[in-house]
């Protein structure tokens, strides 16, 4: 009652006073829509391209398309995932070669806990470095970029932060669902630590990736296996189920994901949990117990669909006591920073995480 | 050319499969409408109210109406503004000594530098933070909440974070705008500092509030005064233009600043300005220089209208090498946690900055 008299004095306001209050039809219908406690309505909108705010590259990004095909795909049987998995594999793996060549990083392959592996490397290396090693887990919604095409992420942080990166190659549904992919990624975790002290050791991922370097600490801790010195989950997908504002909120701003439910991730997500509940802290790991976790840094941007993912990750580890840390990029969909890891964004997000390792990394 | 064919590809895959892709008219018009670069275009929705993800006060908060009058006042003239500011002023004091008894705070009144100011002192004061003094810059748009209606963040702090806190009653227009809200401050700092070492002084305020925090910090550089150990710009108001992806990302979605153009923002800004450069620094300090800045922490939410001024000030800050900190809340709009400081959100947004203080500021 008391609000529709205030709003009836606004509307008295406009009509009797000398200076128009401007109100558009917009204006009035989103007031009246929005007048009684419940959801939140927006009207449709085409909302520009920040120019002043961002660099000229990365408004490129923020211009651009949804990524055909790729955003929402939902293939119908396991031979076309794979077609289509290895069609855009393909196309990424063919750039990675320029982009190694940019960063003055050299490539080579192992294996290690009967995982395959690629080693990252800066051709130069300082010497307060040498001892220290990083293990990188690839994002792509946990079917996307298999083989060299998963070691772009690896690559930029190898280039910016001057450090051996260890990029794991992880088997992938649909050939192989969870718990493949983690047993890997524990697999040369726990190779890496035969070798070098945990306080030497940084594990860092982003999307898929950094979800899994969030259930790889969870997986360490039950199984009594050290921590590593520091994390960096970058715009984690640490809730595999539609939980959290911005996956309704950054809902079709987002031009990498776009959707959950319209996009390729619901499909993903069912196609890697084969069945498993997707909210076991192992595939969505904002569901575990963070104490005792590692100092963290995350990232994400403001257009990011895991936006909420991101800062609710960040909040339960603070809940939890762990140090941790948070960038924000302005206008940044999900990833952008690695997805293109040449813009002046993508390279001070990186050299944020790796200033953030250099300080949690015993020399 | 490429971007059609691909989308040709999904539409034939779709026909063609036995299995549907399940695109709904809305997936359709949404991937067509954005098939090509430019600006977003976003259908209207929606928007469901959190609720696992926060708790049932912030849920209650999120869900709330737009706030009748407040978020898109345009009064015809100073005596209307006045008497808008005074009701909703009235309203807001009203409820502060409840505020008060359950953050166990006292209130009582001084001048000091020749401004009016409210001093919020915590009943139990831990011995470490007796030499500690807190100064804050009440929000309201440089025109809402003076008097003790501005003084509810004051009151927070002390309550949750034990410290004295000193809270300014700074000019504001239509009598008395651009630089006497900046000079009263200034001048409440600079009385603080003849009793108090710069390195037990923190100075905080939430969106207006923040923003002066920031142009305060750049006009001691400036008169070479001394900066204070700490600071905490609330969601600042660092750029009074509408500048920031968030201004139009966030637009509708935010229930309390709602819209810069059609709400109340663009007015207040203009009234406050009073024909100055909205992008000079002392109005929008995004636009100066924030080398030797002190540490800083920063709070925002999903929603916030300010949420780019809040993360574009935190990179600027981090480009200058400052220790900055950022504390982003799921589903929050603009300055939730201290228009009501209750929620748990509200509480441990506050007590994670009182902890941040507790680490800069000397015993």
């Amino acid at each position: 009652m008391r609000r529709s008299a205030f709003a009836s004095l606004a509307v008295f306001l406009s009509l009797s006073s000398g200076v128009a209050l401007a109100q558009t039809p917009l204006d009035m219908a989103q007031e009246q829509a929005n007048s009684q406690p419940g959801p939140r309505i927006v009207p449709g909108r085409s909302i520009p391209v920040p120019t002043s705010t961002v660099s000229p590259e990365l408004a490129k990004q923020i211009a651009a398309a949804y990524r055909p095909v790729a955003w929402n795909a939902n293939p119908p049987d396991a031979a076309a995932w794979t077609a289509l998995v290895n069609r855009l594999a393909a196309a990424g793996a063919a750039v990675q070669p320029a982009w190694r060549e940019k960063l003055s990083v050299t490539i080579s392959q192992a294996t290690m806990g009967g995982v395959p592996v690629f080693i990252l490397e800066p051709k130069d290396m300082p010497a307060a470095n040498r001892n220290r090693v990083l293990l990188n887990i690839h994002g792509g919604g946990y079917v996307y970029s298999p083989g060299e095409a998963g070691t772009g992420e690896a690559a930029a942080m190898a280039g910016y932060g001057h450090f051996k990166v260890i990029s794991v190659d992880y088997r992938m549904p649909p050939a192989a669902p969870y718990p493949a992919a983690m047993d890997d990624a524990m697999a040369v975790y726990k190779a890496v630590l035969a070798s070098s002290d945990p306080s030497h050791v940084a594990v860092f991922g982003t999307s898929t990736g950094g979800g899994m370097t969030l259930a790889l600490m969870l997986r360490a801790k039950d199984e009594g296996v050290a921590l590593p010195a520091v994390i960096a989950p970058g715009t984690p997908w640490s809730d595999m189920t539609e939980t959290g504002d911005s996956y309704k909120t950054n809902e079709w701003l987002d031009n990498i994901l776009v959707s959950y439910g319209s996009g390729y991730l619901v499909h993903a997500a069912l196609l890697y949990a084969n069945g498993h509940d997707l909210k076991d802290p192992q595939l969505s790991p904002i569901y575990g117990d963070f104490h005792g976790l590692p100092p963290a840094i995350l990232t994400t941007g403001t257009r990011d669909l895991f936006l909420s993912n991101t800062v609710r990750t960040h909040r339960k580890l603070r809940q939890a006591g762990v140090e941790a840390q948070l960038q924000v990029f302005e206008g940044m969909s999900h990833a952008n920073y690695t997805i293109d890891p040449f813009t002046s964004e993508g390279r001070e997000a990186f050299e944020e995480i790796a200033r953030f390792f250099d300080t949690h990394l015993a020399k």
